[in-house]
Parts: structure tokens; sequence; C-alpha cells
């Protein structure tokens, strides 16, 4: 399935701190992230191929400490900088089990924070680069991929009690027959999207109003509200959109962690009357226990979470805990395409769907590969899955995600969708570009 | 109870790259980590006042990335420089609920990795400079505050549900009577420690041996060795330390996160012969489920786990699932004192030992305080509480850890000892030490 190329060195592998003054606009702003300035620590790996083809690949962040995880990727570069790229599935294993195993920087997690997300950045522009020289988009790439071949690339480490590799490659050949059918109608249809711009804890009642009628119209079947500040607030807000959307129209709440467990469970049900279709992130992330006690309690209000959690060791335990209706992927939070692989493989081990966590800076991108490849390889499902939608920062990218109908259009250019415009990386450079040298 | 000082402001916040080329001489080398060059991301925090006094913290790292952990401390200096130091309790806890709560920076965790260990490297050196400026070491300075000013600077934060303020309170409260009698005794006897240095994986079985016995001879009762790599040479080195200490030394067998689950259940099983008295980090830290399982089938064998357990919230759910049968505190890994003393609380509420993580650079010059804080005023027990103790790298610190007959002797010098020498910071300094220049 892979096409044979030219040898390719790696020439440089180049980063940059990327700020967008987000706080300036009021954006983005909840009960535990009031100002944030959405941000990237972004890498480019450059060979010496004729081609000419950059991998790019990027940790989101939300504004202070950028600097830090753009350190954490430089701290990679040797592995990287001079090396020849393998450009198989089993060559790509290889150089992620020397990234992710160098033991001294392991330390530094092992396996979470910002090391774990700057090895995600890295090694998803080595599949981004990998994907543009195979000339697909990333989603198709992956899905193009055998079940052996995938459950190889896949980091299966520290699974063995819920998935081991026979488990996982039985999955992926469950869903074998039906890729072409799927892949046609992904690309007819497109993937559900749900909005979260209508929510943010800074919008006035008359902003939540008209962009959750807005949205409405635009075609999403569900919006998300951010709670956790006030419970008036919160009470006042859901009546509002709730009157706005209608019955048929699913509202989702996200508290961004800001609740202890007894805590949680008691807002969730003041607003239960408001008839939320999920809490996300009640509490802290590294809960499991907790979670699972919350998810007891509060039902039917599905719990979700995803975007915090710092490993597929910690999903699995989420999965095996019974913590979660909903795993909330994170493209650039874990160690990159092949731990991303592992948790779209125990989602659908344990029949739980994924709904990516998305907005930010390139994380709609991004995700909606991940989607489209459980789709159509993975999961095989739709139903009760949709990827949020931010309306915002797309402009910045060369492939911007599309949406149509309250649904994400199916990448068609080669890569992970990961490449900023050249002009936007020279403005929004931090502390230099001409948007920060103005401010 | 806290002695009133002269004004005194932050007048610079300086951070050293310092690294030991330890790797050279063959040290720390477990089933993980084959070369550690044991490390610290060294920050020295100084004011105006005129006794010219600094406070000294550390993250420890093992190499490579320490300049990660270095930016990250460079990350939380706009909190620092410039302010007055508010020299109380409710002082301190303000100033770590600022650090900790700094929403841009939390997001690169949030409360875990390397940003987490930066926050507990700058909190650690606040306390340091607090209990120099009182004139006292940091264990008796954390033993001469109220159960009201503990819990009110401990971080409870996410612990509700099994350890709310008041329960704190009680575990304090009960201890109070005792503390004057347990400080005495501490002082003339010490406090037991346990012996790592005969089991490094890299040592031959002759040095075992002849370490195994030095070890005996000079007073420990309990020796560690390092497996996981090999079950024959594990087999073989059990063997060896065994009939060299006897039977009424106590061997600890520590894997390093080596193995999956169901390997680390027959591997265990496989040396129980030997009479193993823990097996520490037998699979990934970050394990609470998995944790719990291995503990139900490897009993009588105890589960030993911490030194790179994330945080609090992490550490709450190890204790509730009954997952560790020893709480391997790790001085330099979470926020800090605040969230040191919370887990010291968690651990004391269920009842099970702390025996902290030490080693490395500078970790057996902090943990004997927090060992000894615990027996004064936490769980008031010395029964099966032992810290771990290496024979190395204390000739660069101003105030060593000291061991007589294999117990540590109570500090007394003011502070938290985290003060490396000034010939030490600037002959280590990576990468321009003169050890590093001359490699």
């Amino acid at each position: 399935m892979t096409q044979q190329l030219t040898k390719a060195r790696i020439t440089a592998v180049d980063t940059h701190d990327i700020r967008f003054p987000t706080s300036r606009w009021g954006w983005g702003s909840d009960a535990m992230n009031p100002d944030p300035d959405y941000s990237a620590a972004y890498v480019t790996i450059r060979t010496d191929a004729p081609d000419g083809l950059e991998g790019h690949g990027l940790c989101f962040t939300i504004g202070r400490g950028n600097e830090v995880a753009v350190t954490a990727i430089d701290a990679l570069r040797p592995h990287l900088a001079g090396t020849e790229l393998d450009e198989t599935p089993a060559g790509l294993d290889a150089r992620y089990r020397a990234l992710a195993g160098d033991s001294q920087l392991r330390w530094l997690g092992p396996e979470k924070g910002v090391t774990h997300m700057a090895l995600g950045a890295v090694v998803n522009a080595l599949w981004d680069l990998y994907a543009k020289r195979q000339g697909k988009p990333l989603w198709k790439l992956l899905a193009d991929l055998t079940p052996e071949e995938l459950v190889a690339v896949a980091d299966l480490r520290y699974l063995a009690d819920a998935l081991p590799p026979d488990e996982a490659l039985l999955i992926l050949r469950r869903a074998e027959p039906g890729r072409a059918e799927r892949e046609a109608r992904l690309r007819a249809e497109g993937y559900p999207a749900y909005a979260s711009s209508p929510g943010w804890l800074g919008n006035s009642d008359a902003h939540v109003a008209s962009a959750a009628r807005r949205a409405v119209a635009d075609g999403f079947t569900q919006i998300k509200l951010k709670v956790g500040a006030d419970l008036e607030d919160d009470i006042r807000r859901c009546r509002i959109a709730r009157e706005v959307v209608g019955p048929g129209v699913r509202i989702a709440l996200d508290a961004n962690q800001r609740w202890e467990l007894g805590e949680a469970v008691e807002w969730t049900r003041a607003l239960a009357g408001f008839d939320p279709y999920w809490i996300e992130e009640p509490t802290s992330p590294d809960e499991i226990l907790g979670l699972a006690a919350i998810r007891r309690a509060v039902a039917p209000v599905k719990v979700a979470a995803g975007e915090h959690t710092a490993n597929r060791v910690v999903f699995k335990q989420l999965l095996q805990a019974q913590a979660l209706d909903v795993v909330q992927l994170d493209a650039c939070r874990v160690g990159g395409i092949p731990e991303l692989l592992s948790i779209l493989l125990l989602a659908a081990d344990f029949g739980v769907p994924v709904c990516p966590h998305a907005g930010g800076v390139g994380l709609c991108e991004l995700v909606r590969h991940l989607a489209a490849f459980d789709y159509v390889a993975v999961s095989g499902r739709l139903a009760d899955r949709t990827v949020e939608y931010v309306d915002h920062l797309h402009e910045h990218f060369t492939d911007p995600a599309v949406i149509a109908r309250g649904r994400y259009t199916a990448p068609s250019v080669p890569g992970f969708s990961s490449t900023l415009r050249p002009e936007s990386l020279r403005a929004y450079a931090y502390p230099d570009g001409a948007i920060w040298r103005t401010a």
C-alpha cells in the first residue's frame, strides 16, 4: 500500500513560538481559563528531497509557557537532525519508539505534560510529511493501511490487559469490509460537528442567544455552553439556550475541571432540567474513580472528558472504570499518531464513541482526520459521534477546516492539515511578530 | 509561632542547568534508565533583605531535557520578581495559589510533568528561604505550625471526597500530644534508612555481594535490587543478595515501570522465593486499577510506588483503590510543600506508610525533612517507615544528608537543605562548567 519514494534526509528541525492574542478579543473564556491567548509551539521538518515538502506539527497551548513547549520540541532535535527518513509504517514506528524511548527525556513525564505534547508535535509532523510525500490526506493514508500495519504502528505498551495486539487486529479486521462504502459516504456527506462558540463564559446573554440561533440555522444539531463559575448564571444561560434551540438540539455543558466531586454532582443535577446532553470535564482530568462516581450519579446526563487526559494508560483506565460516555480525543495532547491510534482502538474496543476536542489553534484542522479515519477503518460508526467546531483562526492554515450544513467536509489535501501560512508564522511570532510589536 | 521579620522584596530569580556525568561512572542504572546523568534544574531566589539569605529549590532530572525544566522555572519568574515576601503560612499559601493557578501555564499540565516539577522547585525554594529566615530546619518549622496553619497551607483541592479539611485537621490534632516526645526521639535516634546502592543493574555479581554485605555492616536493615531486564539475572542476583544479607534483612525489588500487568505478576511471583519485601514501580506510574490488581495478585509481597506519581489526585486514587502498601513520596516531582503536605495527610488518613524516594541529586537531603515532619506531626509512626539512601553527590550540598548506623540524622541547619555549594554550581553547570568542558 506504500508508495516507494526517493530517499530523504532531515536537514532542519525548526521551531516557532506562535501566539494569537485571543484574550484581547474575549475568545475561549471558561471557568478555569478566563483569558487564553491561543498559541502553538510549532515545528517544521525539512529534508533534502527535491520535492521540497515539509512536515509540520504543533503543541496547542493557551499563551504563557508556549516557550517551554518550544524548548521541549528542541530537546528532540538530536534524534532527527541529519537522519534519513524511513518512509514506511515500520520506519515511522521505529522512529517513534526511539523518540518516546529516550530514557533521559522520559523522566520528565513520563508520557505526560509538556514533553509528551512535544513528542506528539514531532511525531505528527513526521506523519504529516509522510502523508504529503504519499500524496494523501492523513485520514486516507491511515485508512489505506492494512489492519496488520495499523496494529504495528499503534502504541500498545501498557495496554496488554485491555487491548492485546490480537484484539486490536480483530477490531480493524471487522471494520475492513465496509471501508470503501464508508469512505464514499464520508466524502459525500461529511462528518457531524457541534458548535462551541455560542457558549464562552465571556459571552453576554444576548450573544449566547444569537450565536445559538445562528448555530441551529447553520445546521448544527449540538451546541456547547461553558458552566461552573456561577450557578445562577448557568441556569439563566441554559434557559436562554434551550429556549432558542428548542428540544431537538443537543446542549452539551463544559465545566473545565472546575468542581470537586460532590459539587460536580449537585451542580449538574441543578442543570438537569434543561436536558443537557453531556457534562464535560466536571473535575480534575486525573480523576478516574471520581469520574466514574460522577457518571453513576448524574445519569442520564452523559460524562465527557479527554482533552487533558495525559496518555493512553489513563484512557484505558477511564474506559475500564466505566467513567466515560464520550472520549474527547485531543490531537495535540498525547504522543502523536501511534498513541492516537491506540486510543481510537481502546474506545472502539469498549464501544464508547469518540467526539474529539477541537478549537484552539489547528485542532479542528487535525482532529477531522482522526474522526474520518475512525469512521472508515476503526469504529465504522457515526451514531452519537460529533467533532467540536469553533469558528476561529482557520484562516491561518493552508488547508483550513471546512464546515457545510453543520458537518466537517472530508479533507482532500495531502498531509495532516497542520501547516500554518508563512505570513501567519511571521506576523504571530512571539514576541517579535507584527501583532505583538503593535500590542 | 511565626517570628516577625523585616520586610523583604525578591530581587532576583536565577536558574541554573546543573548536570553530574553519573553515566560515565555507571551509577543509577536500572531496567528503564541505563545511563542517567543526575541533574538539577536549580533555582535561587534572592531578596533585598540585609540578612543576605537565599531560597534554593530544584527539579531532579536525569540529563537530557534538564534545560526544559529550567525554562519551566523561568516561566514562573514574572510571578516572583520584584514582589514582596509575605513570610507567614497564609502568605506562602497565597503565593502558592497564584503560582499554581496561572491558568495559561496550568494548561501545560495540568499539575503534571515538567511544569509541575518546576512549580515544586520554586515553591520549595520559597519555603527554604522562609525556614532560613526563621532559623529552623524545614521539618522543625513545619512541626511547629499548628494543625490549623498546616491545613490552611496544604493543597486539598480535588481531595474533598477523601480528605475534607476537617478530617485533615483531625489527623493533625490526634498527633499533637506526642510531638515533643517524638521530636526528642528523632533527634536522639535518627530516622530509619535503606540502601539502594547495592542493586544497580550495572553492578557485577561480586559488586552486589560486597555492597550488600557492607550495607548490613553499616547498620541498614533493608537493601534494594533493580530488576526487570532479564529474569535469569534477577534470580541470580536475588539469590546472591539473600545469601549475603541473611533472612533478617529486607530486600526490596524495583522494576522501574518495566512491565505489563500480567508480566509484573509472573515476574514478581518468580522471585517470591527470595522473600522480597516490596516490588516497586512494577508498571506504568499512571496505573491505578492495574496496580491494585497487581497488589492483590502478588501479596504478601508489598507494592510500592510514587516517585513518578504526578500529583495528589493520583495519590488519592491509588489509596482509594488499595493499590499501594508503601507511598514513595518524591520531594521534587509534585508542586512543593503544600502538595507534599496533602500527600502525607492522605497517606496518614489511609494508614499507609510513607517511604520517600531518594537518591538522585539532593533528594536524600530534602526528603529526610518530610519523613521527620511526618513522624513528629502527622502519622506519628516509625513502624515500616524507611527513607531511601544512596551514597552519592551529597558532597555538593552545604547541608548534606548524614547517615549513622543505617539511620538519617535529623537535620539541624536552617532551611530545606537544598543549597548546592557555589563551587559545584560552577563546575557542573551545563554545558560550560569545568566537568563538561573536559568531557
